[in-house]
Parts: C-alpha cells; structure tokens; sequence
C-alpha cells in the first residue's frame, strides 16, 4: 500500500516555447550589449494597456466596501454574481444570443476553465484539436491519457480546418479568433463543425477568448450558430478584451440543453464547481461589470482599437512585402509565412540577431508551424513601427 | 462515438444540508411572521467581520498601480508572486518552519487547492476520511470513484480519531482544528499520524483553514512535526484568518521532498498549476500581503480576538449547562451534544421554534454527527450572547 500518483504528468512534455525564448534573448543580450536596448518585444501574449477607468474605479468602490461592515460581503455564489452574470447576458444578446443566466458561470479565467472542464468527461474520449494548437489543449488531455487526434491546418485551408471522416472525435477544440494563427471561422464553417458534432454526438469546446477583435459579420459566439446549444461549450476571457490577463476574471457557457448519456452538462459544471471552486473576488466581479457599462465600453472599445492599429502595422508590412499571413484583422495575432522558405526556429534567430526583433516560433504550436511565425499587436505603436521598418530591411536584405 | 461523461457526477448525492437549513427556516418565518425578525443565526460558517483597514488600502493602491500603463501588470506567475509568497513563508518561520519559496503555492483558496490537488493522484487509492466530515473531501473522490473509508470519532476519542490498523490508507485528510467539530491535535497526536503515513507509504492532506485560532502550544502547521515534510500536502486559507471569503486567496505548502513512485509532487503540482491555472488577482495578491504586515497582523489579531469572545460566550454556556462540547478553544466553531438525547434534526427543529436560534445539524457532516449540533462564533458580541440566553432557557425547560 502506498499512494498511487497520475503516472501521465511523468509523460508530459516540458513546456519549453517561451523559456527556450528567453534563453537565446539572454545569449543574445550578453553578447551585444551595446545594442541589447534596442529588443523589441512582438512575441507576447500579454496586453500592455492599462486597466480602463471605469474599472480601476468600480474595484476601488468595492475594496471599500469590504471594508465597511455594513457593505461587506463573505462568500458569494460559486458560479457568479448575478449583476456581473446579468451583464453578460446582456452582452450576448447583441449577436442575438439569448441566455438563461443559470447557463453563465463566472470564472477566474479560461485557462482554468478550459482545464477543470475535462473533469466532467471520462478517459474513454477522443480528442480533435486543430493544429497548430494552444498547448494547454493538449497537454490537460494528456494528464488525463486521453487519444489527441490532430486536424492539421495549413496555407490551403487558410489555417481554418474543416470537419472531415476522419476527425471523427468525441470532444472537438475549436478557438475562433484563433491563437496563434489569428483566423477566423466565418458562419458557415463554423456551421458545419456544429453539424459535424451533431452528426458525431461529440461535444464542442469553443474558445472565445478573443472575440472582442471579430468584426463584420464574424460570428463572436458559436451559439449565433443554430443547433450549437446541443453540443457546445463556450469560453470567454476578459483577459484581452479589457487586459484582465493579471486580474483574472472570464465567464463559460454552459447551455442547460447540452445532455449526454443521462448527464445534463449544465448541472454537472454547476456540482463540479460548488465543489471544488468557490467563485472570483467580489472586488474583481464589480471591475468586470463595469466592462459592459457604457463608459467601459468605451473605454474598451479605445484599447483595442489601439491594438488593432497595431495589427494593421504589421499586416500593411506583410502586404507590402507580399508575406503570406492569416490573422491581424479579427485578431491581435499576424501568422505569417517565414520568408526565404526559413524554419521558424532559423528565423527567430535572424530576426534576433539582424533586427533585434522578438517573436514566437511557429514550431512551438505544432508540426503545422514549422515554417510560420507569430506576431502579436500587444506592442506600443512606437515600437511596433520601429519593428515593422527593422522587419522589412531585414526580409530586403534576405531577398 | 459520442461523447463520454464521467458518470461518477450521476452517483453523487445532491449537497442539501444548507439549502434543507434554508428552506426551514423560510417554512418557520412564513407561519411566524411576527417573531421572524428575532432570528439568530448560529450556524453561518462565513465571517461577518469586514476587511482589515491596511488590506483595504492595499488593494486601493494595487487597482490604481493597474490603471497606469507605468505599473500595470499582465499575466504573473501561476504559482504567486515573489513579494506574498515571501511573507507566507516568513509567517511559517514563527512556528519554526523552514520553507523554500518554490514550495509556496498561492491560490484562490483552499477549496479549489483540495479538489484540483487529486489531479495528481491515480484513482486507485483508498481515501480515509474522519467522520464528521467537511463534505468536499468526499464529494471530491466520490467524482473520481476512489473508495473513502472512514475514520469514526466520538465523545471517547474526544472526536480526535487516532491511526488504527483498519485506517490503513493511500490518502489520508485531517483538518486541524476541525470543521466542523473545532477539535485540534496536539503536537504528539499528530506526530502519531504521520508516523502512521512513514509506515504506509500513505500522503497526508492536511487542511489548515483555521491554523489562526490556535493557541497555545497546539501546532499550526503539521510541518511542525518531524518527518511531515516526506508525507504532507498542507491547505491553507485566508479565509478565517483576514475575511477573505468573499475576496478569494489562500495557499498550499508542497514539500520539494514529497515523492513517490518516481514523481516528484511539488514539481506535478507546479505542473498542473501552470496548465490548469492563471495566478490570483495581482489586487488580492497585494491585500493578502497586507495582512502579513506589522499593522496588518494587528488587525487581524483583534478580529480573532472578537470571534474568541463570541466562542468563549459559548463555551461558557454550555460549561454552565454541563453539555458536552469539543472546539470553541483553538477553533471558531463549537460541536456540542444536542441535551436530552436529541437527534440533531430534531434538536434543529426546536431550537428554532422555541428560541429562535439557527445552528448547523451534526448528521450534515455525517454519521458520527447525528447527535451534534454545530454553533459558531462569527455573529456579533450581542447576537451571540442574546442566542445563547434564549439556548439556555430552552435547554433548562427541556430538562
């Protein structure tokens, strides 16, 4: 008798992308100093933009509030309170979404969400992810040994996999705007994946954690999609819509009509997470409401506009240059093609070192990156110029 | 192919203790209208008192810190940032423990640390629980399918369950002092029980969540005794300690020298975090530091004293009334044997309609409770003792 562990985190991968990263930037720096202050970061993931007003202020009232014994709250509902749940809903209903608010639950982020959500499924899965992927996909997957299959995306499917016989899977990813490719599926791809899952009994795991870049007639939730509420979940972040990313707060859909096997979907997200969650902080709940307030939207609305410049920077690059790239209109990701037919890690390097340009191998995301690259509209618009003028001499010179 | 759901969620009881409590009391006010307002509620396990004034301005500074581009802060680390994770570590130094800050884990609370820890864990191990029991560390299994024996605890054991032969197990949960019975282990005891894990080759879960009320020589932390570090796993909270039910921050202790069957648990659990979590507010972060300060601490020391005052109001009244109790010492709740042989139901139903006082039915945590009847002490100075007046009265008419 002795404890068991789960033998599937030793078969893990280490994580090595963004360390790998900063382990040549750090050789780089220390062997040129006199220009290491010139790195331009195009690599991240993370927002720049501060928080807007509205919500520094709206967390600022609620921290004094707990601190009144008259206003101070204990514990709240697992799953949200219901004037941030409210405002969601709200929300959806502007791409004519109409939600029950027992099917939204406040989190503190997609990234756990999108973990503890395979708690409600057995080992016994197939897994569809397309590739390349978020990591996270695959390797939560992994700690639970389920099967990965991967739908394997590309220039000739402008990175926008489509159902096929043989991605048959019992649990499909889909992320719309995509990271890291930056695509986007338009109505009637997403249509037939939620047709595909019909067909297969499989559920949909949608990640939405970048709707707030779509624009036109992009869907912004797979629930705009008929017949989606049979066989989707969906996650959202306001990590990047309103740089909560150090914040953390997100909500997940989980539609009351979404069954499998005896088991209402709805109601077991609801148990799993009264058991093992205890909600978000009160004092974040009132900064994520102020969001959809009408002064957060627009302030909202500012920030990414902001990054949005940024990403049409990069894409007028591309253009000019007649660089391949998907991304970087309903996004803050530009995908783009290596030039000169480099592999991404060789083109990471020349970029370093000839430009003195960050960005993110392809290669990281999977086999379908090898070739690709990935920048990102997170930048100032100063730098992100600077960048794009060092980009284009660089690619020049390589010609 | 469909979708396969984890049909343990399908076997798992409905959690009704305190929607029964509520609906009992809605039945009592709607046929009382005239003495509803006189209710006291004895059972709430969630403060009442508001934040501490120096966690307040912490937060204030650390929201505006991300409403200014200068000091705004995106994604940090999974695991907590330096400045908290330090100042957990320092408070451990007062007990005369030494950790490493990559042992420190900061979460979102003790809650979700206990479900998400048994990631790590193969669902082939027997899980030993004492009786009564906080429910999550069976409902959280039970999800799993892991078999839960239990370890029974009575006036004999003054609800302290020792190790015997029979208790043998992979995965062993103490909570000390406990909820719901506030009973607390000293030093040899729970020395006894981890020698007990040595011998078996068994992992200690030990939930600390009211680590802040002992006193005395009783420990705070199971890594006060010799040996815990090769066979625990330590939950704490800030919960209790600073009011932070409603804000969310705790923290899990994860020896570097835990290991078995060649994974190493501190470097799993750091695996899982990384991949399954995105950190707490940098806000709650900078509040939970705060508590960790000169005036902080003194803060804290004053709300505790307040609830030490309402549980000695208690204890004082059932020493009067010779009822036997365990908790109210080192522990804010008070387990008491419900008087004239009462089942605890029954003793609930009566209290209410002839004193106007809600507690907490022993049978909720289990068959050990059946008898029993929880108070707590985190009513105010007034409530507590009107509540325990009209108790008195009650029991003498009893008798």
């Amino acid at each position: 008798m002795s404890t068991k562990i789960n033998q599937n985190y030793l078969k893990l991968n280490e994580s090595y992308l963004f360390s790998e990263i900063a382990r040549r930037i750090r050789v780089w720096q220390s062997e040129n100093p006199e220009v290491s202050n010139k790195l331009i970061r195009m690599g991240i993931g993370d927002v720049t933009r501060p928080l807007p007003r509205s919500v520094v202020d709206a967390m600022i009232t609620a921290a004094k509030e707990m601190g009144e014994a008259e206003t101070f709250r204990g514990y709240g509902p697992e799953q949200g309170y219901d004037f941030l749940k409210e405002a969601v809903r709200k929300y959806y209903t502007k791409f004519g979404v109409e939600l029950d608010s027992d099917e939204i639950f406040i989190s503190d982020g997609a990234k756990s969400d999108l973990g503890n959500i395979l708690d409600l499924f057995d080992k016994d899965n197939t897994v569809l992810v397309t590739d390349p992927v978020y990591p996270v996909y695959v390797d939560t997957n992994m700690m639970d040994d389920r099967k990965v299959i991967f739908a394997m995306s590309s220039e000739e499917n402008d990175f926008l996999p489509m159902p096929a016989p043989e991605y048959k899977a019992d649990i499909i990813y889909l992320c719309s705007p995509n990271n890291p490719t930056g695509a986007v599926y338009n109505r009637e791809s997403l249509a037939k994946w939620v047709e595909f899952a019909k067909e297969n009994g499989s559920i949909i795991l949608f990640d939405a954690a970048y709707e707030c870049f779509v624009t036109g007639d992009y869907p912004h939730s797979i629930f705009e999609i008929p017949g989606a509420r049979e066989v989707a979940i969906e996650f959202c972040s306001l990590s990047k819509k309103a740089g909560f990313t150090g914040t953390r707060c997100g909500y997940t859909i989980v539609p009351d009509t979404l069954e499998r096997e005896g088991g209402n979907l709805n109601k077991m997200w609801l148990r799993r997470q009264t058991t093992k969650f205890n909600g978000v902080s009160y004092i974040t709940q009132r900064g994520a409401e102020a969001i959809f307030s009408q002064e957060g939207e627009k302030e909202i609305e500012e920030n990414i506009r902001y990054y949005r410049d940024n990403a049409k920077i990069i894409t007028d690059t591309m253009d000019k240059l007649h660089i391949y790239y998907t991304g970087g209109k309903n996004s803050p990701y530009i995908w783009l093609k290596c030039p000169g037919d480099m592999d991404s890690w060789s083109f990471f390097d020349r970029l370093l070192k000839e430009a003195y340009v960050v960005g993110t191998p392809g290669a990281g995301f999977g086999k379908s990156g090898d070739k690709f690259f990935r920048l990102t509209a997170f930048s100032t618009h100063e730098n992100t110029k600077e960048a794009m003028e060092r980009f284009e001499k660089f690619v020049m010179k390589t010609r």
